[in-house]
């Protein structure tokens, strides 16, 4: 099948922003991926748009996506929503592959936004928690970071976990953001800082937690036989893969590990015929400390249960065997929800072009983004690679 | 590329039930479907899933794609929610054609839900209002009988087109519903009936809008190479087309069609290598009876204005030279906003298989659906014919 190409991918800053709206976000998200693209683009060259995003605030629930790509100027083109929770535009650059192997499209957008800081507390905690089960997690008080904290709590119960190993997270993806000019809490924290921070939900303290944040990210894609006019340094999505699961953490048998990012692991190595050796570095879904080391192991940088003591090693840092969160991850750069899987593959497209600045990983050929949704009920996987590339699996 | 075919399609009933979920509802369909594959299916063949929701009521907002699947026993397979409003589900099927020739999934479920009937008055007009622009529509009180009322009065004013040509719109459908026995409405009407009814928004009365429904539907489909192991008799996804625009309507530049509905049927046919002369039957968008006439003339039944004299000459009748909404259309059958694309489909399934009863068009070798999101702001639609169909375009 054709393959399918990253050619430019931007953002716009994350933070709290009241004097933008949804669609000037998402405009800036869009000017900055056409920006990036090395031999140049111009929006009307883009024939087909996926968007991504929670609708957080109810501003406009319904046909959101051409609301945002018209505003960006992508006049008439077939624009769908796409909405898995805080894994919305990791989905849609799925779909945007999807597009451009089924030859339906030539250049695709996808991207996503979300604004949370405008709204109450009360409709925050609303809104967060619209992605958990209703019936049996939301309607009877159960929050996000109550959902986290209790696979934190098993995961520490079953395996040697502890406090410090979350607030490593923290420390690492600070160190990281600090070096981001996109990023929300774009300073460092120390180990001090990140273990006596208040508690929000035990095990979890505020150092744990992603913050909420507006922001909008975009990425650019494009069929094999196109990507010349747009580089000469193409960059290949070389695996994609997705997997679900019930919504409701209670309705899993366990509560270490999350299979729909297992799933999705499994599906993008085997389409990229390559493993977690393989990769340079990884952006992956740190919206609570106990998510990233989850991660570790689900996508297979560790066994189970291991991911204490990777965190620990130094691994993970910048500079490191397999630098993670490099872009500062959610916990540091922000956590808008439905930008946020687009946003890992603006951080990919940097690493592999190279233009990561201080937090540049050396000779960056192979990534890997990973983005969730609610506690697991959906997770998608990309693996992107340079042409230059080499497959040592 | 890979041709996509459409193996099985089925739908709860329309209406208003109190005793279901939309889970439940949604896992009817998914059986429905299952069950109208000519040589059987089990739902473990499935891997992959579009589900369409604009999300009515708010009772799962985040996730509700893979919420849905998982309860009807697709375990861990990827799950995509699509939204774009109305044509939600329309679009899901478009996202399901584009998994097949990408070559990314074999077997693919594309459906979509709303439950309605629970929600109070203000919290229907609330949800209905959703889809529309909100800060220049919505939040200033438009709802869209109020939008579509604008479009016939234009429609009126600036061609020959009348009252008694909306009504007639609602007199074919409910003559066609009665015969359908999911129909919410399954009722006949008399021209007077539908004359006489009470004003909702001038010109349009209660007769001339379709009614909130719950209810659930789904399509099955399926990659070339595979298609022999369902069907002996296959049915081709031989067009699919989308189109989008700026989401309010007084942001167009004219009020007498949808630009988006012209877009999409411009691809389908395209991709079909057929034109409207060459269809057998319709499922069109008929939200508000102008909404009928107006897909007349943007999917090309005949020339902008003549919509009028078109439903009065009865041509879209059963047994006229193109028969219309033969399932009651969202008039008669209902409008489960995330249902209402995939029960299109449905309808096309049906016909094409022989398998509509008292409305069945004979000889039905080649049928479209057309589904619009809002007021235009997104459209999609798609070409389904059988094998032995000729293109005589």
């Amino acid at each position: 099948m054709r393959d399918a190409y990253l050619i430019g991918a931007g953002q716009s800053d994350y933070g709290a922003f009241p004097s933008e709206s949804y669609r000037s976000l998402f405009r800036t998200a869009v000017e900055a991926a056409v920006e990036s693209v090395p031999k140049g683009i111009v929006v009307d060259e883009i024939d087909e748009a996926f968007v991504g995003t929670l609708g957080v605030g109810g501003r406009q629930l319904g046909l959101s996506g051409p609301a945002v790509t018209e505003y960006a100027g992508l006049d008439g083109v077939p624009c769908t929503r796409v909405e898995n929770a805080c894994a919305a535009s990791g989905f849609a650059v799925r779909q945007a592959v999807q597009a451009i192997k089924s030859g339906m499209a030539d250049v695709v957008l996808a991207g996503g936004f979300e604004v949370m800081s405008d709204a109450s507390s009360d409709a925050t905690k609303y809104w967060l928690g619209v992605s958990g089960e209703t019936e049996w997690e939301r309607l009877s008080g159960t929050t996000f970071s109550g959902v986290y904290a209790q696979m934190a709590s098993a995961h520490m119960a079953e395996y040697d976990t502890t406090r410090e190993h979350l607030s490593r997270v923290a420390v690492k993806n600070h160190a990281n953001g600090a070096k981001n000019p996109h990023a929300q809490l774009g300073f460092e924290c120390s180990l001090e800082d990140a273990q006596s921070a208040p508690v929000v939900a035990d095990p979890l303290n505020l150092y744990h937690c992603c913050p909420t944040s507006d922001g909008a990210a975009c990425a650019l894609v494009v069929g094999e036989d196109v990507v010349d006019e747009f580089t000469d340094d193409p960059i290949r999505i070389a695996g994609v893969g997705a997997g679900s699961d019930a919504v409701g953490l209670f309705q899993r048998d366990s509560y270490v590990g999350i299979p729909a990012s297992r799933r999705a692991a499994e599906a993008a190595y085997g389409m990229a015929d390559v493993g977690p050796d393989d990769l340079d570095f990884a952006e992956v879904h740190d919206c609570f400390a106990i998510a990233e080391l989850l991660a570790y192991e689900d996508l297979g940088f560790c066994e189970r249960g291991e991911s204490g003591r990777l965190i620990e090693s130094g691994a993970t840092e910048l500079g490191g065997d397999l630098p993670v969160n490099t872009s500062g991850g959610l916990k540091s750069k922000g956590h808008p929800i439905g930008a946020t899987g687009a946003g890992q593959v603006v951080e990919a497209f940097k690493q592999l072009s190279g233009e990561a600045g201080d937090r540049q990983v050396e000779n960056a050929r192979r990534g890997l983004t990973h983005n969730v949704g609610g506690s697991g009920g959906a997770a998608v996987v990309h693996v992107f690679e340079r042409e230059d590339a080499e497959a040592s699996a």
